[in-house]
């Protein structure tokens, strides 16, 4: 997967199975530096073509990175949310889930259409501290 | 449930099931009124303690939600969101998730902080569209 919203580097993978890859962004939004972005491993377009199976997975990850992100980052929230079709905002055409961390005051929605593009050396530490997260709750993970 | 944020009228509710309700919000947003929030009939707070069965019919009924907005207010696309503790802005103590029309140039983050009160017979002809896709497809809705 190449393009400006889904760019994945292997460095930025927090998270895999054999339905879904989550990942940091490789773009920033204001003070909600370092979200994740959850993607099927299938080609699913976006929510109009999502299959059962694969949206209650995505359900399921959906909750361990949003605890992930929350505690690696010492969030005070997180937001999900998810763009369908080019007007509501979607410019890579394979379905995938965004988990903001949020901060008190951060003015997110000020910022949603100011991305900042980052660099994989950016993105290491916040890749680490949720790889970090995960090694804490669950020794198995690697 | 009644709150600034959540506020359930009879005349609001355009689907429901054992485990979930849809409705349209009490507020609108700048230029994507009538959006439509799901939430779970029992009381879960918010995606920390969110349970596998719900999260998986939620994700199945959002997609059917995010296909009834679309057609029927004849929208561009579909916003999903759903935010998770104060500082996420949920204000509601119940988990919703709000499915947002989005049109053309619609700068919905612009507008998202500004929150418009409506009154029941403002959001009357938002639910009646809904209830009258889901009558065109399905001759067993009521």
């Amino acid at each position: 997967l190449e393009n400006n919203d889904i760019l994945i580097k292997q460095t930025d993978i927090v998270y895999k199975d054999d339905f879904v890859t989550a990942f940091i962004a490789s773009y920033f939004i204001g003070n909600n530096s370092g979200h994740v972005i959850i993607v099927p491993n299938e080609h699913i377009e976006n929510i109009f073509d999502m299959t059962q199976d694969v949206s209650s997975h995505i359900a399921q990850v959906s909750k361990t990175i949003a605890f992930a992100v929350k505690e690696a980052y010492n969030a005070g929230g997180i937001t999900t949310l998810q763009n369908n079709g080019p007007d509501a905002g979607q410019h890579a055409f394979h379905y995938h889930l965004h988990i903001f961390p949020r901060h008190k005051d951060d003015k997110m929605y000020d910022h949603m259409m100011k991305k900042r593009e980052t660099t994989p050396e950016e993105r290491l530490p916040y890749a680490e501290k949720i790889k970090q997260y995960f090694s804490r709750i669950d020794p198995e993970y690697h």
